[in-house]
């Protein structure tokens, strides 16, 4: 696969082809696409982003950074992930986006949005927004 | 790379290699890795999903899934989508999690959970959770 | 209480005072405010925000509006109103913040930011932010 | 008002008439009750809580309960908790929810579940969810 060594422009950062047409079909089967609204969808995300902040909500960050040690909190950990991506790849295929492009395009803006040089070791202030 | 016509059990869902490394890269060189435990990663996630739902609260559904046809919307919403998923993908990979067999795993759990001729057609209800 | 029709400038809009001490106090006899940083209490708020989320994501616009007439989804909205509540009313009290006095500025500002004659029947527009 | 060191058991824990009559007003004077349905508004209250989280994403729990002490971080801080009050009162009021009366069942199904004896000192842990 893609060696970050040799990147060629036209290797893409992600490749999600599988997963959306495994979803398509998912949706398709149960009739599920008249619920699948960008807006509705909009609201899974926020749903399964949530079940990922009370995972993490009273951890400290030394903690969180070993929240895979505990097997059961690493499985839910790992689900909730998952549930977060799975909406996320379901809401860019209903609106026709390509995620790959939107990702590939997002980095060269931030690179050029925070200059190495210049944000080094620097989180962002609020007052930088 | 995956065909969804021939898809063989040991095909990713996913390739998220070289965003990986891209990311890695982007934080290493601005020293960013210190701000980037798994607490911290989760409420950016969580802003980044609060700003796409700003740009989807007051549509109806109907006009959701037009979202692309205006060109500005249409860009804020690439904007967003990548945010969020550069945010899940670097949570991921601080926290040691291969996302494609996290959804591999979810999918299989899914597919269980709803059986197509159960939930054909119905939305969850609250109550079911 | 309070008649909209004579507001007087020095009666609150708001008034929280025994919720912030019957919280205050549920903490202390637990021992939990070592937990309560106002980080980690963003993030439970976000957790609630989420299950409030979960259940409207595939309501309609008007089913939302009667959310009320099935008994077990009244309750679980009232209960999830309430969570957001005790947690935002417990973020700010660590912060120490008025609420009364920050929700009084705010609704200044929005008066000035969007005037009545200008904004009428319009729904923010992304573009606008 | 309710004062909290004699508390009667029929005063309220938290007095929001006023506030909620002076959004009814300002949604009527732009009409902008077209746009304020249950579901609509459940998102509104995400994007202020996104960018709540976005104040605090980066931010150690120390530093968190230092937010007051930066006049921009702080005024920032004050106007996204008015903000998340906002939206939660007015969708309270949308469905028709009394949130004193809500407020007051949750503090009570809190204190059968979490006995003081019992937890203290212990945060929840995710399998105990």
């Amino acid at each position: 696969m893609a060696e970050s060594s040799e990147q060629k422009p036209d290797e893409p950062l992600i490749d999600i082809t599988r997963l959306c047409a495994e979803q398509d079909k998912f949706a398709r089967e149960r009739d599920w696409e008249q619920f699948h609204s960008p807006k509705n969808l909009v609201m899974a995300l926020t749903g399964e982003v949530g079940e990922l902040s009370e995972i993490f909500q009273w951890m400290t960050e030394a903690d969180s950074k070993n929240a895979g040690s505990d097997p059961a909190t690493s499985q839910a950990v790992k689900d909730e992930l998952a549930d977060v991506l799975l909406y996320l790849v379901r809401l860019s295929s209903t609106l026709g986006v390509d995620l790959n492009e939107a990702v590939a395009q997002k980095l060269l803006k931030n690179a050029r949005k925070y200059p190495a040089e210049k944000v080094k070791g620097k989180s962002k202030k609020y007052s930088d927004y």
